[in-house]
């Protein structure tokens, strides 16, 4: 893609949509003996999602797994949350219908094989660095940062820097 | 080994027997001033699990230590786990014949030195790229990814893609 | 800046002020199932603030967020430390003259967007080696080692250094 | 100093001094809400300190800070621990003498300027790789791991090598 259609496609984006492990996360899990589990978030992807939303750009999560873990990170960002479907690409179509954008208009960033369905039906599919190959190939743009070190809040800033 | 001879023994898989730590985690082990611990484990690999038992593959984990952490993070991962066994090749034995699958049909993935006498005995003996140099020399497959990085998830894409 | 001239400035500094995620830490967070956070702070960093302390030079935190983790850290390292300031600036302003020292002999040490307007008021702005790309070409000094791996450290040896 | 020579002083070897933070840990500390503390440690460490106990060589932990921290991994690997001295040679001096062991024949790994007059006093002085660099001249060996990424076990390897 040239680097003036990528700048206009980057205007078009309406709606961010992200995956959470391994796009929020380096897709790790620290389990403990009690069967609870953590993960680490990135201080600088949760300025970015402010930032996004301050410039007007919503951002929604959707995960295949059911996990406190991701309401309470998503609860302090003040990001809306899907979590526990098997089916990503149904999800993603109600949203963006729900909040009146189109799927072209969608940015949808992720990282495996779970995320290849939704990466093939948005306008603007987006990988991190350190993604399954099987799911890179998919992407239009594939983050310099990895998931949980910056993934997010590079999308961010393209987006904000489009918008400018 | 030629490419298509490796392939071939790829295919006779019927058991993928892991080591826990260094494997499923990166070795290191998060210790809390009460003495509890926690481990890293990766979303990815959990996934490649999932795909495995899917596609009809058993998987196991036989661990030195007994630890509940252990336990935990298999029952998540719906695995079978033998815990605080010093002697390895027993258990390996007795748990290939239980499941009525040779030895030379057993993926066996280790990283230290009290992996030893497993990964001689099966027949597709992996080492995690960050295993004990003593280990790895005793694999006929080195993983790219390190442990608690992807490495298991690795061995279930490549028995996945020989079974395609 | 030449070589003499930046030691020279290195001796005027007699007061730091440290900005704490991204800083004192990789600017990652650990979040649990229950919505509390763990950082990861660097034992090295403690010490060079407890050698800083010993030659005379005060430091303090100012910090964006209200967290307590940030909170405890400080106390741990006997540090002053200002919360939940969307203005650093102003908080940068009134501490500095509440200690008595000019801004020209600050030495302020951030990461992100939020540290720019401290940056170019104080006389020795400082980033971490991973600070964000628009926040590190306002500094004079990018430290070697990135936040939460030694860059407060590295900075208090500097001063340290000059002092001698 | 010739390889020769080096093989002789290893088998010279009768007691192993180590630093705790830096050394059994990446100098990190993991950091709550409610101040308390956890640290990464190695499995392949531990691994390696129970090979030595087997070899008949003991070894011993002494470290600056008092942290329950230290005690939680040290019980779980049978090492005796001294912690909360700030006068580290003194310890290090007694409990070489009680032991029974004269200075020359004991290795002591340390990782920061706190370590500086035992890793002057002892035989074997070792750093890890990632050791402030004050600290590193000091040393004879320098490890090729980092701290709490198999520093421990590189040392306790090459012992048991040499005592081959």
């Amino acid at each position: 893609m040239r680097r003036r259609d990528f700048a206009r496609q980057l205007k078009l984006i309406k709606l961010v949509v992200l995956d959470f492990d391994g796009v929020f996360t380096d897709n790790r899990v620290l389990v403990f003996q009690d069967g609870t589990e953590g993960v680490w978030c990135s201080r600088g992807d949760g300025m970015g999602i402010d930032l996004l939303r301050k410039a007007g750009i919503p951002a929604i999560v959707i995960s295949t797994e059911k996990n406190s873990v991701v309401s309470a990170r998503c609860r302090k960002l003040k990001l809306s949350c899907i979590q526990g479907c098997d089916d990503k690409l149904s999800v993603l179509r109600r949203e963006a219908k729900r909040i009146g954008v189109p799927l072209k208009a969608v940015a949808y960033m992720g990282n495996d094989v779970n995320d290849k369905l939704c990466l093939r039906a948005v306008g603007f599919p987006v990988c991190v660095r350190d993604a399954h190959p099987d799911v890179a190939r998919l992407a239009k743009y594939v983050t310099h940062n990895r998931g949980g070190y910056g993934a997010v809040r590079e999308l961010c800033d393209m987006l904000l820097e489009a918008k400018r």
